[in-house]
């Protein structure tokens, strides 16, 4: 029976067709921005660049991208809370009490973080990236081109 | 002992601080593609509208949002494969292999879809929205309003 468990959290944690919707961090932020209240709202709002350090089992599929180009980088705000549903915008209390999906609140059911940056370096598996408010230690889920200059985000 | 693991299944299961990235849907794609290969690449390739059915748990979360709004939609590619790191373009053979990170293949460490779609109409907790080339029973795990016209996506 001890056995057959320990095969079993082996199977769970190796990577699997997406059916289970455990996300595997692929890198992590490496930035000044030490805590959550030292962050602006948007990168667009004085953040600085990062460093994204990605994992080596994720290495391979940075080929392709290179420096100049846009990207989305999707990361885990861990430091969160997913039993927020509705917040004042940008937290202002004289604004009326918003759903989060009407928001880009980090305090979400899932708090993901869309991050559009510009690459501004390529050293081995490490990104430098920018402008981002992420705070240092932010897990890194995802790095998506920008697909179209016409399209917003 | 029995008693006490059962304490920390249920703990485990309860919404958390975000440390434990595991996603909990929030609603699901209600729509008429039901194949992956029926699936265009982009929504702006002809793909339909659909419907997304908000979960009764998080519908006070859609408070603020209006017909009209452009939204960007967070799915769950729950029938992509996530131990794939490199891909041809667009499945084109011609095109050289490329890592999933320069590419928006829904096969990815993490298998995230990120869809820019046009609110277009609100019937209780459920938006139809597109055009969405997610398939029929796709989970979606956030929901985010577009910040900007000069930003893209």
């Amino acid at each position: 029976m001890a056995a057959n468990k320990t095969d079993a959290t082996q199977r769970r944690a190796r990577p699997q067709p997406g059916r289970r919707a455990q996300l595997r961090p692929i890198g992590v932020i490496r930035s000044d921005i030490k805590k959550r209240s030292e962050a602006p709202m948007q990168g667009s709002e004085g953040a600085p660049d990062a460093w994204l350090e990605v994992k080596s089992f994720a290495a391979r599929a940075l080929d392709g991208l290179q420096v100049g180009n846009d990207v989305i980088v999707v990361t885990w705000l861990h430091m969160a809370r997913r039993d927020v549903l509705k917040v004042h915008p940008r937290s202002d209390r004289r604004r009326p009490l918003t759903g989060v999906f009407a928001t880009r609140s980090p305090d979400r059911p899932n708090p993901l973080g869309l991050h559009r940056v510009t690459l501004r370096e390529i050293v081995n598996n490490r990104l430098r990236i920018g402008p981002i408010e992420a705070i240092d230690g932010t897990p890194v889920v995802d790095i998506k081109p920008v697909l179209s200059r016409l399209q917003d985000f």
